[in-house]
């Protein structure tokens, strides 16, 4: 009846000086990771650079020094990154643990604070809000330990909510229109990547695309109830990330989105054009990153019905 | 470290041809109501239509064929609902069950869906949410008996976040400045009431006020990380709410609000000066009420900090 679609992610970036290799665990390492937390890997590809795998519940990116995880539904990353802490302790030098505000926050196993406190036992770390306690708004755990990004280590997510019913409808079967204007639009943006996509039963998509060490991954979660987009890559955006959020949006045209980018110095400041811009937080964090959030709303010109909630929702 | 100011409203009417007349009830069976939702009395003022009782987390209004409880803090009003739907079966002719989207759900001991399951256990009902999946919204579960609201019966909810920190500070403690314009302004939306009012320790401030069968009451969350006010009154504001709403909305001047109407027919559509409006549903219910949601929210003009977040909140 509903799926909670906005997601956790986990980043660990290893120390350069690291004997480790990520990329040369064992696959059980892996597996047991993405069971900690509640999925399963239905998926892989891989070049030269990383290893994507698309999960049941969202993505894993694994590259040398570098582990990405994503994860949506009930899930538990937290677990995940307990385990993961564990086993590579002084090792790492960057952690960030990630939750966006939930629909139903109520039928989540554990609150972003209580998963920040566990994590926070493990590693020194301190905890972020970006955005507002009532509202659209990402909580972080990050780490403390030294670590500077490269100047074109970048990170760009835009989330969206309340997707045009058309999209909605392109991504919620295998049937959908294959050739319209939105669909090839959507396609332009995989240009030059290798792509992985899965249609869910009986709704929902998941693709990551790689390109050596770029990655893209999309996440569509198409019920009328609580509708809801993840779009997230490390291309290299530059300044300004507008052009790519822009191109984005107009695929997906959402009420709401959140974008959220990682970068080692500020990003251009930018509005959108049909969206007002609500909430803007930005900070410069221990863990070497700028990071600055953005919520867009667009402007309503009419009431909407009130939403019949179902009474026994089937999860 | 944080106060959930966001509340939980119960309101049940009985059918007119009852025999009941709650303010005749034993004393006790408030008591015991108040109890079972995890809050305290703290005091009382009654007058020939009400009994106004001021709670350790919010309020109480019992008239003989009508009950208003409000709750907020980490209380359980569904278990108190469930009793007075066991008392008065047959005779309850509405309930509406509310809940406002909360700061720190994953604090609540359960959410809107459990809560309006077990009630629709005990009488038919529908539920609803006004307001986006992924944003500012009330939820609300509503009874489907006949009933018929007078035209004059009306209830206006201002319900807002981020107030300016001289409000916050004016209702923070016994020593807030006492002579401010903000304080008088306050003081002339409660002309003509009689007051009660109890400020907590360390923080926060909760009054009812009673004229006739009016009531208003304001309930005050001063904390910084995610502070909230909520006013609610009877009294008859026509078609439009706008001037009361301005009219508080200029003693606090929060960052966002939402505004609540439930009236016989649909009231006159506005916007405000200095907010957005951001959201807005509207439904005609079955039980009587055309019930208006609206959020606004402010334009940011520039970034905030993102928010440090405890990692040893005391609750």
């Amino acid at each position: 009846m509903f799926f909670e679609g906005p997601e956790k992610k986990l980043e660990i970036q290893l120390a350069p000086s690291s004997l480790l290799d990520l990329r040369q665990l064992d696959p059980t390492f892996w597996e047991t990771r993405v069971r900690e937390a509640g999925a399963l890997i239905l998926s892989r590809i891989s070049n030269e650079a990383v290893d994507a795998y698309l999960l049941s519940e969202s993505s894993l990116f694994v590259y040398p020094k570098r582990v990405i995880m994503i994860t949506c539904g009930r899930t538990h990353l937290a677990t995940a990154a307990r385990a993961m802490i564990d086993a590579w302790g002084e090792a790492i030098e960057l952690l960030v643990y990630e939750r966006k505000n939930e629909h139903f926050p109520e039928y989540q196993p554990s609150g972003f604070l209580d998963d920040a406190r566990e994590l926070a036992e493990l590693l020194p770390a301190r905890a972020w809000r970006f955005g507002s306690a009532d509202g659209h708004r990402i909580q972080m755990l990050t780490s403390v330990r030294p670590h500077e990004a490269p100047a074109d280590d970048r990170t760009l997510e835009i989330l969206m909510h309340g997707i045009h019913p058309d999209a909605a409808r392109m991504f919620g079967s295998h049937r959908g229109a294959t050739t319209s204007p939105r669909k090839r639009a959507f396609d332009h943006l995989l240009n030059g990547f290798r792509v992985d996509a899965h249609h869910f039963e009986p709704t929902g998509y998941s693709m990551n695309a790689i390109d050596g060490p770029r990655y893209l991954t999309v996440h569509i979660t198409p019920e009328e109830i609580a509708s809801y987009v993840s779009f997230e890559t490390n291309l290299d955006f530059g300044v300004d990330p507008k052009p790519w959020v822009e191109r984005v949006r107009a695929v997906f045209e959402p009420q709401a989105l959140d974008v959220l980018t990682f970068s080692k110095s500020a990003p251009a400041a930018f509005a959108l054009d049909e969206h007002l811009t609500v909430g803007w937080a930005e900070e410069e964090l221990d863990c070497g990153y700028h990071v600055a959030f953005r919520h867009f709303e667009r402007r309503r010109d009419r009431a909407d019905p009130a939403f019949e909630l179902p009474l026994q929702p089937k999860l």
